[in-house]
């Protein structure tokens, strides 16, 4: 963690004279940031970033209800009560929310594409919240965007390419996939295979990552994998990794979506699931809420989102206070052995 | 439906006139119940309720701000992130209040038991919100009691033993369990059982109801019902019923949970999940997130979440706008048939 002195009483002049532009411009950085030039805009938000300036009406004019309410957009993914993980998530926050004295204001934007940034605005210029938690992102985030541009304080449930500049909590998912390598090399297998998403945001890529990074430790294993496309079912996938040759002996997915579909598949072409000769193991992630009772029970790494979420809070309110606050937290998930993974 | 006119100028003096009360008992009504012996407060009760009085720096003293919020409790089951119906609940009425220009706000109480209404007492006093939504309901809901008493507006997402002396939207659930039967009378079974939980709840009422008036009429088909008993998992009961002479060819569960311990207790004894000679068909309740991928693929009753949601945020805001507003909304879930409960 790193922190730094609150800003005393520094001015919009201040800010223009070290980003050495007018006043006028610096003003219009808050107000119509679309007026200026891209380096100068770049200019003025380092000095702004540098100095921790917060315009009138900003953090200092905030009331009480306000500073003490958490904005927290619910993913707008095609059936959100269906993901396991954004649901601890919101459940997490407002428990942590609450035992730190604060509300957390969960809200919903569109469920058409789009920008999402609109909706924070308008909750940060009406006053509703004093900051936000964001999750769900994708690596060219627009709501990041704007809410690092106008200084809104926030943390982020995840991270982005650049891992500076911001507050982040999230799950040590590299560890998690190196984790369910080494369990399944434990198991005697040498032939482990990947199914997960496409490469566009940092969990995918990480729990790819941990993989790879996995196989060298264990003596560099050959890697297996099959990363979806937009528009084949997953299932299909799995499909398409038992058709290879040799076979993998071992699926680590992406989700516990992708592992029950490698389930599925393997009990089309009459595979056992589980370790040992002639079977395949199947390792989930995120710990879905019937994982322990399905046939069979499924391994799977659980995340840490109530610690997550609880280290969130906190560095949300010293962010508050505080609007050159920067720290992260990098929780390792738990991984769970259940039948899935297990010799028969 | 059936709606009342709006209280024009009643005072207190007319409600105590009404229940025979002094005004000063009329008026304990409302600060200090605990003060009523249990007849006078059942009478100012029923004045209350038929005269639709509001005491001052009620519904007439609410902000807009206030009256835009309707308070939402994220029951606190052991894991809530689990249970797929809450969580649909949560998003779905996300979405309906945004739709409806309201904004929702859920909140936690307490992990422990012991009674939540000074939650609501707290929420409804500090005017964060302008009504409740209520769901996790118990019969003798003492979170129901104190709405009712203070004549907040409030709807139940779910209903009492009493049906009717508030608002309510439901699912369908004797409904759900007669289609369950019917499917599986049409697949050819005639001895099918029902696992659920312990009767406490209208939701576990109904759903056992529905499953008794299925099968008389289905031709008086015999019961055969385990009802989990606390302490006891629900896997050894899904054993206790697979060792019922002569064996049940069907399973009616009251939730997903309890579908999938049954297909583990079936494996357990190398018997196959479906319908067809020597199998056990599996009918779930509540379609959670891996129904569809699951192997095998288990039939489910959907409930009409999103509906209820729109239909419940309706009813609060013309219960708000008139205290003595009255309606229920009833849904029919839908079966979502899939391999646990077909032929081979």
């Amino acid at each position: 963690m790193r922190e730094a002195d609150r800003p005393s009483s520094l001015t919009i002049e201040d800010v223009a004279r070290l980003a050495d532009v007018s006043v006028s411009s610096a003003r219009n950085y808050f107000s119509r940031p679309q007026a200026l030039s891209a380096p100068t805009h770049a200019r003025i938000k380092a000095a702004v970033q540098q100095t921790g300036y917060l315009p009138r009406g900003s953090l200092a004019g905030l009331s009480r209800r306000q500073l003490g309410r958490i904005g927290f957009e619910v993913p707008r993914g095609e059936d959100p009560a269906g993901n396991p993980v954004f649901n601890q998530q919101l459940l997490s926050l407002l428990w942590s929310a609450r035992a730190a004295g604060f509300r957390l204001q969960p809200f919903v934007t569109d469920k058409e594409p789009g920008s999402r940034a609109p909706h924070y605005q308008q909750l940060w210029e009406q006053r509703e919240v004093g900051g936000f938690i964001v999750t769900d992102l994708a690596y060219d985030d627009e709501r990041v965007a704007y809410l690092q541009d106008t200084q809104v304080p926030f943390v982020l449930f995840g991270r982005l390419h650049e891992e500076t500049g911001y507050c982040w909590v999230d799950t040590d998912n590299v560890a998690g996939s190196v984790m369910a390598v080494e369990h399944l090399v434990e198991q005697g297998h040498q032939r482990i295979a990947y199914l997960g998403w496409p490469a566009s945001d940092a969990v995918a890529d990480r729990r790819l990552e941990g993989y790879r990074l996995g196989l060298a430790t264990a003596g560099n294993l050959p890697a297996c994998i099959q990363v979806q496309t937009y528009g084949q079912p997953a299932l299909e996938q799995a499909h398409d990794l038992l058709r290879r040759s040799p076979r993998p002996t071992a699926v680590i997915a992406s989700c516990d979506e992708f592992a029950y579909d490698t389930i599925r598949a393997a009990a089309a072409v009459g595979l056992a699931v589980g370790s040992g000769p002639g079977r395949i193991a199947v390792v989930g992630c995120d710990d879905s809420a019937m994982a322990a009772r399905t046939v069979p029970t499924l391994t799977s790494l659980r995340q840490p989102i109530q610690r997550l979420a609880d280290r969130a809070i906190d560095l949300l309110t010293a962010k508050i206070s505080n609007p050159r606050f920067e720290a992260h937290v990098l929780e390792r998930p738990q991984l769970i052995v259940r039948e899935s993974s297990s010799a028969a």
